[in-house]
């Protein structure tokens, strides 16, 4: 999420969020990776996120069908990070006339088609310049609950999906066979985190130090750090200040690897742990990154 | 809508809708005012449009926070156009960083406050220009059920839920005051209509005759017609060609004007007969517009 309003993102969302009444009991509102909202008797969790064409993604690097790609799975990453799977998707595509509408949506049926997300609806129109606008929705009468950012009790061990930092190290020196064009939402390991216990969960959108932070301040703790996996390519900096992995962070208990491993699925990356003091966390700055060795 | 495509947005709307997969029995995708789902076991109606500065709205004419309004009343009205009622919305935000936000959101929170649809969820982003998306999400599982385009029957009377052409005329005019800044969906309306018996339905964004003519193509009918009722201060033109106004036009039985009074609505205007014959229809021209007398 790139700032609008010129430095004060999360301020101004607050303030837009406290244009609007507290949640029903049972209701999840702004402020986490997805909502979920009671709609006819079910609880249904949805998130909606646009991407622009120069912020978001590089027409002279990636292809329009990698962007188209991207727009839908950072979606479905932001359900994975409630531990929940995207089901239905809706699109908005605003743009120049002469943009490759068919090419766009080529990305977009591939993903659809990789994460069994189909595009229901949306629409199209003129602007003169490409934003793409996707909202996901999927089943959030799961049990255990989706996973929120809130959460995270000292004690926890933090875990990550995977490597980070490629998508940063590609940004920055523009080696397109690093770039992360098409990234990958990590779904079934979101659920596996929320069956296992995961108390706090967030994908890695804005960068580890970041995002982490989102989750440390929603609960109410502090992080002990004891190391990052830094993807091959990528520098210990740009693993941890790096935005677009879309790796997932979570906070629960120290058996989740085993779980993981009875599931198939690729052993996540124990990082550090939860502590108590909310004084003590990472910070996204240079000096952090020595912390990490290289 | 405004064609992104140079032209051939129905056709790149065809092509979209090819690359997905049928919808499961119950589910109604791309082609109508709005989506209906299966999510966690309900039905979900839901809608995404997106506004564009300069397209859809003009901020030399009207405030951002008209602006923030429309955008959500818009996407009210298209489930509104399905019978249905939106709950909830979703909203991304992709704009210049000296965007009033503040400014937009005092229209959203307004709309929201007003149709009951609190925004829960969304993001920020930086953009050359303002793109304002809004997804709104309703309870689809009503009875009887949401009302499509297609179904309309012959004999079928045509209704309008009010005077058409007043957007229309503001625009040519530049007369602010007779501006549809702060349209006005006609939730109560679009239910009273469902419940009424109404076959086909539809809400007038593109244009009277443009919005029928989806209808008719879905329905594989054609219609007669007997007279429009036009806004004060628009022409006969207008209220046939002029898009914006969001009156509600359905297909159903005579009795619905008896309904409505029941319910203390004001009572729709018949402008019609849906024909048997598909060849038999209103067409979006200048010609048409003697049809209606002046």
């Amino acid at each position: 999420v790139v700032d609008a309003t010129g430095g004060s993102e999360f301020a101004a969302i607050e303030r837009i969020a406290a244009r609007f009444p507290a949640p029903p009991g049972g209701e999840l509102w702004i402020g986490d990776d997805a909502a979920v909202v009671r709609i006819g008797g079910a609880d249904v969790v949805v998130a909606a996120d646009a991407l622009v064409s120069g912020v978001h993604f590089d027409l002279s690097v990636t292809t329009i069908a990698d962007a188209g790609w991207k727009a839908l799975a950072v979606n479905i990453s932001d359900l994975a990070a409630m531990g929940c799977v995207a089901t239905r998707a809706l699109v908005t595509v605003s743009g120049p006339p002469e943009t490759d509408i068919d090419g766009l949506y080529e990305g977009i049926a591939e993903a659809s088609e990789r994460f069994a997300c189909p595009v229901v609806g949306g629409d199209l129109t003129n602007a003169p310049v490409l934003v793409v606008s996707v909202t996901v929705l999927g089943d959030g009468g799961v049990t255990p609950r989706p996973v929120r950012r809130a959460g995270a009790q000292p004690g926890d061990v933090v875990w990550v999906t995977g490597p980070l930092g490629a998508a940063s190290a590609a940004l920055h020196a523009r080696r397109s066979h690093l770039s992360n064009a098409r990234p990958v939402p990590r779904v079934a390991e979101g659920v596996a985190a929320r069956e296992l216990g995961a108390t706090a969960m967030i994908d890695v959108s804005d960068g580890f130090g970041a995002d982490l932070g989102h989750v440390l301040d929603a609960s109410g703790v502090g992080f002990e750090l004891e190391g990052l996996p830094v993807a091959e390519g990528a520098t210990p900096e740009e693993a941890l200040s790096g935005g677009d992995d879309y790796e997932l962070v979570w906070c629960g208990p120290a058996g989740t690897a085993d779980g993981f491993a009875v599931r198939g699925l690729r052993p996540p990356v124990r990082v550090g742990t939860i502590v108590a003091d909310p004084g003590r966390r990472p910070l996204p700055s240079r000096g952090w990154s020595h912390r990490f060795g290289a």
